[in-house]
């Protein structure tokens, strides 16, 4: 397989029966169009947002391996609630992977393609948890020299994500914003970029160690959502910050409610009369992930201007004017190694990915352990 | 007081201690700047949005009366979880009452002013619970020969609100609109707004009386959410209409996230191929009311693009281009006895507004009950 003409490629198959099956296919590479590459990928990132397709709510605890250590085969079982929403995906065997980095090996007849020839790029575009991956030369981006395969991996999905954050608070009228399970590695770009750009920034993270690794990076704001004085602590750096947007990674209970009444509390310190409304300032709760997969719980006692709504890179990229997408795009790359740079805890093959061992633990979805697959890894 | 150079005025005072007391005062009339008329009151409705601010949460089973029958006091206690947010009306005297119609008797010197004179006119701007009110020209609005103030009290609040939803609906790119505790007033207005106007609306009730009152009116869409078959009735209306905007008075409970989940499985009955992310429709609620001023509970399951959150007339007009604005107001006048006409179970004066059998009626803020205040009732 050296040659890159077929290539190993891991696939997620969601039966109708509600079994979830894991495997690696082998795939011949197409030949390259004229305006396309191959690329030989070295190395893509796991992502929550990669897992919703991998495994999403399937019982990985209880997950079963079988086929060989060369062709490994996982197979698990989809939670019959999580079935219904999923029935447009029934018997597919889809490829998975959002973004990773990786070698041209070859490319198509035109200049544009040819001048990538043995250039170390980075991709969007999915099915990247394979060897070898064809794209047009608009869907990768060819890094500085100096830049690994590694380094620019994740230069997509939470560089961009992160951004995001920011361009929203401002194209929405806000100066300042919270954010929740602070301390991932999305989080933590998320500090940088805040630092750097002077934006206040609350961080609300589960516990102290959380905390510390924020306040190592510099942020100014951490609230830990187990202290007592969690409400308050929050109250106050909303004061002093003047945050009504916040982006929530967690989703279901009762977090996105308590930053919303912490906003209105916050607000009203400096209110001058009743409102019978509440306060006339917009606060705004974008949830954008799905670490905790229940129900989202809303007091009322925050007035009537709040929303509370789903946010999606996806979305935000297509509303996005061009110039102002490849204006973000040029900050990811030219920050690569400083403001982006992401920290992974392992990196393994295609078959170390399908290990119950390593699954168990990326399944989780826990701040600070980040996996990087590197599909070439010998 | 025939002069109206002095008038009863009806008060809402929340003590500090939790203690909300209803009273009437004497007020003296100010005399009207050039640009002023004294209209005597003669007609104003009780509307959820003045209950808010007249009793708001108090337990008004529990109230008790004294003071005479000319100069009535009702005194009732302010559950010790509400009184947080109120905390900056405390110890205040405040007027109430939204909108009303009535008299003019006296006017300024101007020239728009003195041309009002003696004629019947509709007026928003609050404290409409009272005898004789002072207000700008610009705040009122003369009403059509023949139209008595009774059928103008009600012009501004639930007709722009009505109007708002579908305005709203049509600049946020929705083709057809959701409406919950749909046989109210104010949805009684809507549907006949939407059949006159080609617009698709699924009513939402909660028993079978008010199913009824809807098909009467000629009510194309109703569901019952009190039936078994609430979801896929929900569901297969949505699916004729296409409706992915809900408007809610309900606030509090699942109701919310169960049409938002029923927009989900409408959009994707038409899906052709399956998004990990969930429809990419953008699906919203918006919550006007709280009916139920409990927890709202959104459940996860329709994917990303969705939010919730409040809507205010108020926050709606705001933003409004004022053509648009006058637009409305022109509409609501023209067809005040038709498409805005209010139903109203009984008119009372501001004593009667203020006995303990008339409050324990309005006070459930219950569909097809609707008192209108006449504050000068002989």
């Amino acid at each position: 397989m050296s040659d890159g003409k077929t290539g190993l490629q891991l696939r997620s198959l969601l039966k109708k029966s509600g079994e979830l099956e894991l495997s690696l296919v082998n795939v011949p590479t197409p030949e390259p169009a004229d305006d396309e590459v191959v690329v030989r990928v070295e190395a893509t990132p796991i992502n929550p947002s990669d897992l919703g397709l991998l495994i999403g709510a399937a019982d990985m605890s209880a997950a079963k391996a079988s086929g060989t250590k060369e062709m490994p085969v996982i197979t698990a079982t989809m939670p019959e609630g999580a079935m219904r929403m999923m029935a447009a995906r029934f018997d597919q065997s889809l490829p998975v992977g959002n973004e990773g980095a990786g070698t041209v090996i070859r490319t198509g007849a035109s200049d544009a393609a040819k001048a990538l020839m043995g250039k170390t790029v980075s991709m969007i575009g999915g099915a990247m948890y394979t060897q070898y991956r064809v794209l047009k030369v608009r869907d990768v981006m060819e890094l500085p020299a100096g830049t690994t395969a590694a380094d620019g991996a994740s230069w997509f999905v939470n560089p961009l994500t992160a951004l995001g954050m920011t361009e929203t608070m401002r194209r929405e009228n806000h100066k300042a914003l919270v954010h929740t399970a602070a301390a991932s590695n999305l989080g933590q770009m998320l500090n940088k970029i805040c630092i750097k750009d002077g934006i206040g920034l609350v961080n609300i993270v589960r516990n102290k160690e959380q905390a510390d690794i924020l306040h190592k990076i510099g942020a100014k704001h951490v609230v830990d959502s187990s202290a007592p004085s969690f409400m308050d602590d929050l109250t106050n750096a909303l004061v002093e910050t003047g945050a009504t947007i916040a982006f929530d990674a967690i989703g279901g209970g009762k977090l996105a409610g308590q930053i919303l009444n912490a906003m209105e509390v916050a607000i009203n310190k400096t209110a001058k009369e009743y409102s019978r409304y509440g306060s006339a300032v917009h606060k705004q709760v974008y949830i954008y992930g799905s670490l905790d997969t229940g129900s989202i719980e809303l007091p009322r006692g925050f007035g009537m201007a709040w929303s509370v709504g789903g946010w999606l890179l996806t979305y935000f990229l297509q509303k996005l004017p061009p110039a102002d997408f490849a204006r973000l795009r040029q900050r990811v790359v030219d920050e690569l190694k400083t403001t982006f740079a992401s920290n992974y805890t392992q990196v393994v093959s295609l078959q170390e990915a399908l290990s119950l061992s390593n699954i168990a633990i990326y399944a989780k979805r826990a701040t600070g352990e980040k996996f990087l697959i590197n599909p070439n890894k010998g």
